[in-house]
């Protein structure tokens, strides 16, 4: 036995121990405090002239958060009043955890429209989830799993955004029309609309078409660069929610002025007051009147349990990403701001609120200087939850769908999808499973199918390691030479043993050579499994049936390790010496010889560097 | 524009309907025939002396295959003449379409066990699973997707192993003391004998035990080596299971003759007589006497409509490898046949069947030369299901319970798991997550989260590329050289992009060197997707906000070109020169002068060749 000894049959676990303390001293220092406080980091230089900049951005933004907070509840599926109880809380939290100053977080499109189909109508559950969600992204924020979100690909975003976009759009189709609907999925709307479409309401289909026409017209203007009054113009582009609010509401109350019924088919009456601050319902009575405990609440939530708090997270830190200018994102620090702003806004029943792209975009655009700006937005909130309830009973619904319906079309990565299709075709798979599944299944599911789709194509590839044989030949020698490089795993491990057994076989019938020796050069193998090592030494038995020896040359000590730890036999497979010569010599000499010679080679060489130049390479 | 557009904007897709055509050409072939029907290969050479050869051990294969088909019959939870159903067909159909000798296809305890919790006693739900699984085995045959059992890797199927071992044993507990049970589950099971060990039957009991004891004595035999009656000890060996049977047989009925009732508690009456030929039920009725149709069927059956398959197919590969002794097994024709067997045998009640290993192992043991033995083991049974039914009238639970124990106790792959623990400890992970879901969850679903944990692994390396940045100083100019290597997957693109911008940032602040330009080698990169190419995108607009340049130096044609259809503009950040000093000076002169000199070199170079030897290797 040789100085390789320790090496080959022991493994080094990582120190567990020695990295939790590490870890420990690293937790409690300054930096780290300012890393998961970043309001430390920006209130002591902070100035009145911040302050003023931060005011206007934080109210502009307000103005569009109130109306699509109203918004957001509708899709959810509940009294819009519960979009401004989800509205403030987020605003006033991310100021102290929140690392983008441009981020604003609330209700959003999607995440509503997720919590949809598990509320129906009982906002018992929407709150339950909002906790829930607060406490899993957290958690995850915590335990640094920020990582997790890569594994939702380019592809998979532009399929569920589109996806997303579609459903939450069409599911206002037929407010846009005042046609009555209780669904908001993709088939389900459409169906419904063409099924009813005489009962379209002449007044409703008016104000909503000619509302998503101003709509889409004002969100151009900003791009006109004729007149000289480009900023009013820009300010007038963001505030065109605003604008479309305050004209439907005035057109339907000089209109409700004349008659006995409401022109329009209106909102829900929005319940005036703040919200009571209570600990989130752990149990909820359903229609039947039937108190329904814990358990059953997580049951009939389901996966949704699992989903929505991965979207928040990937809003949030897709949105922080947008707007980080080069900076690196701490995704995990974005999740706990995420998680706190998720726990404490649920005791003011709120449902699950994350990064909103339309709203940062306005902070963005209206010059934030830091978090702060959200703190005026929240304010602006709880005084229209105070004064101005009133006014919003005269909101029609169509005004809200058309608002919708223009957020929708811009959500769409339009571009992104173009550019996925010119790159590379085989992207378009996880995309087009992805928006399939999410418009005809679910959006949770469709997205979970679009991920496992695309990480299908990273396990694929790892069936195919990289390793090539080829035959040479040596004073009268048959040889087999091959390199196996990078990392190989159980996958690959069977297509090793194919190949290697299909080439010899080969080399017989076809070529009437006898191999009789299999040389496996491993310095660039980056790791093994143990079934690759199982593998390895059934292909030696294989290889022995056909007359054939298996050397592996110069291994990757590790690597070599996991095979010689797994029968202490295979040792004999090894071989390490400076040159393909010297193999060979080793070889002809045989076995008694060579190890001897191992030995000597293996004491010379205490550093046991076996990569740089291949001697494979100069042979051939 | 240079040369290198076509490569550069235009994808190269993989020609399908060459592929299809060069398919359907090899697919008329006579070897392709001879490899799709076995049989005709060695039909031909048929000899007398290989008839009785194979016909030996097709009666000793037939023995076993009677007493286990009859305790696995039990084991799914069905009457124990559904295992002499289950046992014929499979047997005549394997010697047309199977590819290895030794194989012998049949109900296994593994399987028996799947199927139990689906069919609650209702034969019609098995044959439906053996009907619907021969179809699945046979198209993912004929897709040739044989290659999906890699993804099961050792650990996992060593976890299976046990759990299942430990299920299927755990189960027969309570029979072999007599107890009376409902449940074939492991924790159940336990709970039941601990629960009513006081109503142990003392004939059950002794007689269960001693032919346990005798059972693992007879399996030693043959490794005794002092006397030189060997070869009938090594019989003696192969043939307990059927001595067991025998002697429990004739005690029971010895002892029945001299009193009223049985003295042991006996499996049910076995039904005389073949069993009828009929479609398998695609409708059956539940225990209310409601009438249950197919699709409410299948969803009674759940994920066992695809986990049953899947496991069939992986006993039988396994199987068929580890008799193969090196030559290639070809899994898809093995699934061929394994179809073939399931989709006859559902039309005579029988439920999944797979290849045995027990079996298998006898018949190699008795040296049986082709596929034919299949056929006398198949008549045994026919014959046994004619004329023996009422001999079996007599045989104890006790006597199956100790067989199908000790059968367990010798399945468990014990090297394998202690070789996995000395090899790899990682992969302890899987394995242990496939033990506990599978005893505490369900068989099926503890393989998937097994299959999924190993999977992880795969998913967790592809987020770290192959990435290494390091500083280097040219003529007053501070660069960033990295290189990229292998395949870079979309859950390695933003690692790409942290890693560059913090080492930027970190030369910048700590080192207060401030990095203008940073260059990419890429002539190793394998494969890219969409997600990457967008990340090198904003990658290139992040370091603009550092004030530094991007340059993608000498990339593989297919990964640049997905940079460059992905965005025409991306195709600046792309250089290509022979050397390290000559992209230099194209940086130093300016872009300009760069494109034109880039123009120069692609013409007077139409291989593109840019491996080789590395520049920033010499320079480094």
């Amino acid at each position: 036995m040789c100085d390789y000894d320790d090496e080959l049959y022991h493994e080094h676990l990582p120190n567990i121990c020695g990295a939790v303390r590490e870890k420990s001293k690293t937790c409690c220092s300054i930096n780290t405090v300012k890393r998961k406080l970043p309001i430390l980091t920006w209130l002591p230089e902070y100035t009145l002239k911040t302050l003023i900049v931060d005011f206007v951005a934080g109210m502009t933004v307000g103005l569009t958060a109130v109306t699509q907070a109203i918004a957001y509840g509708a899709v959810a599926g509940l009294p819009p009043v519960y979009g401004l109880y989800s509205s403030f809380m987020g605003c006033f939290l991310y100021i102290i955890f929140g690392s983008c100053k441009d981020v604003t977080v609330g209700p959003t499109a999607i995440i509503s429209m997720m919590v949809y189909p598990h509320v129906a109508g009982n906002p018992d559950y929407a709150v339950l989830i909002c906790f829930l969600t607060g406490c899993i992204v957290l958690v995850l924020g915590f335990l640094n799993l920020g990582v997790l979100v890569r594994f939702i690909s380019a592809p998979v975003i532009a399929g569920f955004t589109l996806a997303a976009a579609l459903t939450v759009g069409s599911g206002q189709i037929n407010n846009l029309f005042g046609i009555q609907s209780k669904s908001n999925e993709f088939l389900k709307s459409w169906i419904n609309f063409f099924g009813h479409i005489q009962e379209t309401r002449l007044n409703d289909a008016l104000l909503g078409c000619c509302t998503l026409i101003l709509l889409l017209f004002m969100r151009k203007l900003k791009d006109l660069k004729s007149c000289g009054c480009q900023s009013v113009l820009k300010y007038l582009s963001l505030c065109r929610n605003v604008l479309a609010v305050i004209i439907g509401i005035l057109i339907c109350y000089l209109m409700s002025r004349e008659r006995e019924e409401m022109p329009f088919r209106i909102s829900e009456q929005i319940t005036p007051g703040l919200p009571p601050f209570r600990a989130p319902p752990f149990e909820t009575v359903d229609e039947e009147g039937q108190t329904v405990g814990f358990s059953e609440m997580i049951s009939n939530l389901g996966s949704a349990v699992g989903t929505i708090p991965l979207l928040c997270i990937l809003e949030v830190v897709s949105i922080a990403k947008a707007f980080s200018k080069g900076k690196i994102v701490d995704a995990s620090q974005e999740m706990i701001a995420l998680g706190f702003c998720n726990l404490f806004s649920s005791f003011f029943s709120s449902i699950p609120i994350t990064g909103s792209f339309a709203r940062s975009a306005i902070n963005n655009a209206s010059g934030v200087k830091t978090p702060l700006g959200g703190a005026f937005t929240g304010i602006l909130i709880l005084l229209s939850l105070a004064f101005l309830t009133q006014v919003f009973a005269y909101l029609p619904k169509a005004t809200l769908a058309a608002i919708i319906i223009s957020a929708m079309l811009f959500m769409v990565e339009y571009d992104t999808i173009a550019e996925i299709w010119r790159a590379k075709k085989r992207d378009m798979v996880p995309f087009v499973f992805t928006v399939l599944c999410c418009l005809f299944w679910s959006l949770e599911y469709g997205m979970l199918v679009g991920v496992l789709i695309n990480a299908l194509f990273i396990l694929s590839k790892s069936m195919t390691p990289q390793f090539q044989l080829e035959s040479q030949k040596h004073n009268g020698l048959e040889l087999c030479v091959a390199e196996l490089k990078g990392n190989v795993d159980y996958t690959a491990a069977e297509s090793l043993n194919i190949k290697t057994v299909a080439f010899v076989t080969e080399q017989k019938t076809m070529m009437e050579k006898t191999v009789s020796l299999v040389i496996i050069k491993g310095s660039n193998i980056g790791s093994i499994d143990s079934t690759v090592a199982l593998n390895l030494v059934s292909l030696r038995d294989d290889l022995k049936q056909l007359q054939c020896e298996l050397i592996c040359w110069n291994w990757n000590m590790a690597a070599a390790g996991v095979v010689c730890r797994l029968q202490r036999k295979a040792r004999n497979m090894f071989r390490f010496t400076k040159n393909f010569s010297e193999l060979l010599e080793m070889v002809a000499n045989g076995n008694s010889k060579s190890e001897s010679d191992n030995k000597n080679y293996s004491n010379s060489n205490g550093n046991h560097s076996h990569t740089g130049s291949s001697p494979v390479d100069q042979i051939s």
